[in-house]
């Protein structure tokens, strides 16, 4: 399911580079030896989590049914207006970053918030309807930055378990 | 917005009836004084709520979308077999009961485990695909039940909040 | 700290065997290979999860924190009294479910509400306070049975993956 | 219980008006018209529910327990460190933000990771412990920006009710 997965990401404009590029804004200044190279991988492994996949692929899913017309015409208003207080494309995001445990909130809140890289792009685009899409791509962004801060966070500990506390 | 909630609603065979059904079933051991008007006015006053009606829209949409061929098929394959790993249906569900705090979850897993009444009825119709529309109408339900426990807490705080204790 | 989490249950009289006891009774009728060495292997991977543990940690240390006055008078008397409309002990147990997805809010929910086995033990216990103990144990049994269910798709798909759908 | 909350909250370095500044913050550049005034009665607002009283009050008496060794040590020490793969803390964030919807999530998420005022004056104290206050305050903010963005589009509504579009 992941080639579908990211054959319908790829013909929404979304790249695993430009998502890698998110993760390297998010975790460089508290890893300095983070490499692009890293951050692609982390990606790689959040999209192959079978909920990821079933997220993202609603999510587009959504943006082009409203594209289409295939929604019931209240709901494609909404979401082609991409309207404020509609918060399911929120609700999407986070079921994608639950998987790696809630310190991802952080990196999707900001990402959402502030709209850089590929996030931006999604969202001032014209040419087509992003209401789930650069939600989604935050999400995979800050799914991925926690991957990458609970793997580092184990090396840590294998190099320094002795000192651990106890009960 | 909530008349065309209430319209797809029913379009669907989901009636406030059916659901102030359940919310008797969740709560009425609690509350010996529990009424179906009660129930019908606590399920009304969910279906208000505007993330209610967003989460409820884009839910029915998926599952008419996925009767209709217009989404991509490996996800309109997916919400057609009601797939048991796709936990989609309950993100939506769980955005709804969120709304009256957390106690919802307990009465929507339930319902959806148990599938007693009208949960039972979409989950077993053979004449449209009901994927997100029996998690809908259990969250719906428990988020009334949610909303009637938070009321009768208040009666009764009202009451004897002289007796409560203090930091 | 997986030991400590283990120690610190055992002394709260929760066991990972009659936690396993649960997943089985959440799963077998879905599954009929499922033996008790399969829903132990998978309790004790929820159990290795750093997530888990924390909220497991968390959530035993204010149940006795509010048994040894430990806590503002005013929390202390929710968390003794278990008091109905306190929903953070079903916060910290959907922290432990969504990890594997939100399928496992449905076990976590019936559990939750039926009581059966340890997390009735738990709730019907006088010796000390289980407010947060039961919610702990539905929830890492939800999340078992959500690892397994997980677990025993992919074999099927390995089994039939030329069967699948395509976008 | 309000008053009691409030009270603990002072204790802690944490006042209404510092929250409200933030959502100021927040909403001021979406909403030209936003006062202090309003920006108060909404945290107000937001802290008058029982649901986020629940969880200001676990997360100071954590924080607290934390400081005065009333806490398993493992524990103990993780959330004196502010261990940055503690969730915990973000869990009872969103389990504030969740109550007005998901569309909080971002304010929350933005202001845990930018820390301007109040929630960066927290992070940086070192006289006391404040995991879950710094986490908490974000979480008001966020809670109470939502409702003022969902009470914005209310007014916005009654004027102009009859362009919305239909089913």
């Amino acid at each position: 399911m992941k080639d579908k997965v990211l054959k319908l990401m790829s013909e929404r404009q979304i790249t695993v580079e430009k998502i890698a590029e998110l993760v390297f804004a998010l975790q460089s200044k508290y890893y300095p030896d983070l490499t692009m190279d890293l951050c692609l991988d982390a990606v790689d492994t959040v999209l192959g989590k079978r909920d990821v996949q079933h997220a993202v692929l609603t999510g587009l899913a959504l943006d082009m049914a409203a594209e289409q017309g295939h929604l019931p015409a209240v709901l494609a208003d909404i979401i082609r207006r991409d309207e404020s207080l509609y918060g399911i494309d929120e609700v999407l995001g986070m079921a994608i970053t639950n998987i790696y445990g809630t310190i991802g909130v952080t990196g999707f809140g900001y990402l959402d918030k502030t709209k850089i890289g590929l996030v931006g792009e999604l969202d001032e685009s014209r040419e087509q309807v992003n209401t789930f899409a650069d939600d989604l791509v935050a999400a995979i962004a800050a799914a991925a930055a926690a991957k990458l801060a609970h793997g580092a966070k184990r090396e840590e500990n294998d190099e320094k378990s002795s000192l651990l506390g106890h009960i």
